[in-house]
């Protein structure tokens, strides 16, 4: 009855570790909120007000698939301030959340079976969204400082991907960054190969300590394509992201958005638009950045105290989350079980490998965020999964 | 390089049209947009107020792929007043639009070359969206009255198609209302084919004259999918729509919901709840179908005065659109041409038929949109173009 790309997608475990979690007593490490008291709630209510007053009923109709122009030209100027990558507002396309972005790329590329590299560990919503079109994924594993290269040119050769997912900066699940060097190394061997690089860059602009590295449109202009959004920035509920693509992939993107759903929500770009223009949001972005580097660094504080030795976790310089490898042998699914009998929970391993993994037998690690629980709470959950992973051992 | 499913659609014609009649000095009956006069600005500021007053900043966050519970319990209290249909809350999804509920059916139900059965005309969002994932189209040929029955049956019979796709009520692009006895007779013939039919019903809500017509649901209540979309009756620029169907439907909707955008922009789902709570959408429905009612009436008489006899045209009860068939042989494509010179503009018959269309040689209908010109405006449109189509004559 169903198409056979949806037939054998299974519900979705995060969805069910979600709501778990939802209940108010369990300690979580799970979501990948960003924390509801840093939502510029005033300012965005000005805005919206003078939205109304300013540009009056045509704020309700029906708009262009492309996006706002405005808006466009605001994204536009953040490239150039932050990346000073000039990237023309033509090669913008406004998308329900970068999770559009992944789909309308899956859309324009797949055929099934097309190969997809995809860092390992990887965006489950990335794996969700290729996932759909029946990509063959091929990973390439990531630890701190990047992309494994040599695998890179294994995949390259044996597979020849259409494109390549990444996150470059502050990776979610694990937190880890490329350096520059990576990057450039990694550019170096897609060159002229016609395989896209998708950057997807939702963490950038949250940077605690160390400096901000650069764009793969650097060093391979013609063949990569950005995905950005305000939803870690400004505010998720609007569904605000973008694609920043070269000019035969927009084209097709485009009549895919069209046949996707016509357009955006023109009012809340015209918002987010009104928000930009009038306040600063290098301000806010600060307040997000002492808030979430506290929160990270009582984590990892609470890690070392608490934690056995053997236990591996990545110290992000940025982002949402922090990853934790297990000893080999011990399964984080199982610790998931037993640490939710203690009411805390976390995101095991599973979901950001694909079905092409290596290690599907085990798997070790595990996700936590560090951005919505308080100080003490942080504290108290940590010591609570430290005796369960003890327990396990 | 891209997929088989994007790499021969071309560029779409309509938003071609619509870039031209955008044209301030162009007389358009070409668009589908609603009258932005009607929008009902002041209460969904106000909404909007309360919304950021009541809810505070929760309706910035995250939120599920499902929709807004609160506005979901509206949708169906609604399908209950206006059609004493009792629709379970938990099978109503909330989409960007019904084009994403379009969108969304392609992608589950779907594969290369699989068969949809449509109305002929039909809409061309639909032949779009399902167009992506590669549909064999039989057309199936709808009048006054509603869908030609034995033609439906010789498609069931010939090409089994996975579902049927409908706009049953002031159906986009000719205006016409299939009779109760029609969708009876339609669903007698589906009835236990398992094809599901799709009602898309955009417009039952802005009826002018005559009696409402019952849904397919009452008919074939476990093959029904319904669409549905606050764009014609409240605000387009939100992109609100929702799907119903069965439940082995929706588990594959909210599976393919989640990977295509995670979820539907909150803060509008709950402004359009609190304006469903505070205000009477009957009240303002009203004063859309008095306004539409009013021009549509001008256009008809125009289009008597003016028009040669042997022209033929739908007086449609509702609705946005009427349509046009010239004499045999006469393309409305040059009629569109020739009409563009004199500064009318309005939407040839070709882009609602699909590529399995017996009659792709020269199409003779088109469609015109009463609801964005003044009276004086509709009367010298049609002037001007009676003028075009005498010259063709």
């Amino acid at each position: 009855m169903f198409s056979n790309r949806i037939s054998n997608v299974p519900k979705s475990f995060i969805r069910e570790i979600l709501k778990v979690s939802a209940d108010p007593t369990i300690i979580s490490f799970a979501g990948g909120l960003p924390n509801r008291d840093l939502f510029p709630i005033e300012n965005i209510k000005a805005a919206t007000n003078k939205v109304f007053d300013v540009v009056g009923p045509d704020v309700l109709q029906y708009s262009n698939s492309e996006g706002y122009i405005g808006l466009r030209k605001m994204i536009a100027k953040r490239y150039k301030s932050f990346y000073s990558l000039d990237v023309p507002v033509e090669n913008i396309l406004i998308t329900n959340g970068s999770q559009q972005g992944l789909d309308l790329l899956g859309k324009i590329f797949l055929n099934e079976g097309d190969s997809v590299a995809i860092e390992e560990p990887g965006y489950l919503g990335a794996i969700q969204a290729f996932g759909v079109y029946k990509a063959d994924f091929q990973p390439v594993p990531v630890s701190d400082g990047g992309m494994d290269v040599s695998a890179l040119k294994t995949v390259l050769k044996t597979n020849s991907p259409k494109m390549i997912y990444t996150v470059p900066n502050f990776q979610n699940p694990s937190g880890i960054t490329y350096t520059n060097e990576n990057r450039k190394e990694v550019a170096d061997v897609l060159k002229g190969s016609g395989v896209y690089l998708v950057e997807d860059n939702p963490y950038a602009e949250l940077r605690f300590s160390g400096t901000n590295k650069k764009s793969f449109m650097e060093f391979l202009p013609d063949h990569t394509i950005l995905l950005g959004t305000v939803s870690k920035t400004i505010v998720p509920s609007f569904r605000l992201g973008w694609i920043v693509a070269p000019n035969k992939v927009m084209e097709k993107l485009l009549i895919a958005k069209q046949a996707a759903d016509l357009h955006t929500n023109y009012f809340c770009q015209r918002i987010v638009d009104q928000f930009l223009n009038d306040y600063s949001l290098d301000e806010h972005i600060e307040k997000i950045k002492t808030m979430y580097s506290s929160k990270k660094q009582t984590m990892v504080e609470a890690i070392k105290e608490y934690f056995p030795e053997n236990i591996q976790f990545t110290d992000p310089e940025g982002g949402m989350f922090l990853w934790v490898t297990l000893p080999e042998g011990i399964s984080s699914m199982d610790l998931f079980d037993l640490a939710l009998k203690k009411n805390v929970a976390f995101v095991p391993g599973d979901p950001f490998y694909t079905n092409n993994t290596q290690r599907k037998d085990c798997i070790n690690t595990f996700r936590l965020n560090y951005t919505n629980s308080d100080t003490a709470t942080i504290k108290k959950g940590i010591k609570l999964l430290s005796e369960c992973i003890r327990e396990m051992l």
